[in-house]
């Protein structure tokens, strides 16, 4: 069975909006971004990858694998009936790697990360100044579109709706981009996707207590 | 044939060096990414693409792929026989994505990004702290191996060489990675990269002239 290190609203969350949406079982372990424990045991987090980031993905053989370009694009591929990435070949599959880079390094990379690792005013005012036009990217795709790739949800779905559930945490309405408020609305009323978010949301808020 | 839009020594060098290890003839236009200019006629990159961002990789059909996890990727695949990736269905093509994203929101989006983007040094007291323990992931990977991924150069060995060029103006001396400056060297004695790079830093020396 395959595993995940996640943290609860992390972008770990992404991989497992994957998994509920593809139907794939999974064991999930609460590892602490912060404090690099894993919360099950007290053990070091950085014992599972040396990198201490979620997510880790635990394949069937007992390799790891990170990152979530390349463990969301894993997770479809073990399940394709499931349809969450064009299957090798497809010319869409590049335009998902293409998004999934988009997400990873423009929106997560250089806005939420150092929003909420950061923190301070120095090193916040560029990454702030730059995500307005950063979003505007996914805005107009999504304006007359009603998923990222091709006519279905894909992992590339999985990962904008967990970067745009950030954005209010970070600071900024989301309503300033109506394409994009619309879509994380049409995502979060599937199911897959708003049972991961309620679990990832009970434990974050038990974490905090 | 394809066309690739790029700037002198940013990322998309990557997607040059790519192209020349496969043997793949494309045309080169020079986009100026700080000015947004196209350098042969002076019109507007981002009527090529929105992002003003390089690269861009014009596809036989006319359609346009940016992202160098996805434009490598798609080189990679253009001739298989080049063995520039793992093929569809390998395992190996997971650690390939893997990397690619490690290397593009680590390396390039968290840390060479603000620094030349941002300049200032509010905006990099926190990317420079964390840019030890970033390289510090491949410089272990690399410590007993000759590739990142498998026993074969792949564009993830294209893209880890570029972010590596860029240590020195960045303002990091890659000899604190005994194992990163050793592959490093290695990379360079190729002819395809010692080609591309040569290339690519007398078109730079033009513009900056």
């Amino acid at each position: 069975m395959l595993q995940l290190y996640f943290f609860p609203m992390a972008c770990s969350l992404s991989s497992r909006i994957a998994l509920m949406e593809a139907g794939i079982e999974a064991q999930y372990h609460l590892a602490h971004i912060w404090t690099k424990k894993i919360v099950d045991d007290g053990s070091d987090f950085r014992g599972v990858s040396p990198k201490g980031a979620v997510p880790v993905l635990v394949l069937a053989n007992g390799e790891r694998l990170t990152e979530s370009a390349a463990v969301l694009q894993y997770i479809a591929d073990v399940k394709p009936k499931a349809g969450l990435a064009p299957s090798f070949g497809d010319p869409d599959r590049y335009r998902l790697q293409e998004w999934l880079s988009y997400i990873g390094a423009e929106i997560h990379k250089a806005f939420l990360f150092p929003t909420f690792w950061y923190k301070d005013d120095g090193s916040l005012a560029k990454p702030r100044a730059r995500i307005t036009q950063t979003l505007a990217v996914p805005a107009a795709h999504l304006a007359e579109r009603e998923f990222l790739v091709g006519d279905r949800f894909t992992v590339a779905d999985a990962h904008l709706t967990w970067a745009l559930l950030l954005l209010r945490p970070a600071g900024l309405d989301i309503a300033q981009w109506p394409s994009l408020s619309a879509y994380l609305e049409r995502m979060q009323a599937r199911p897959a996707v708003r049972e991961a978010v309620a679990t990832e949301m009970a434990l974050r808020k038990n974490l905090a207590a």
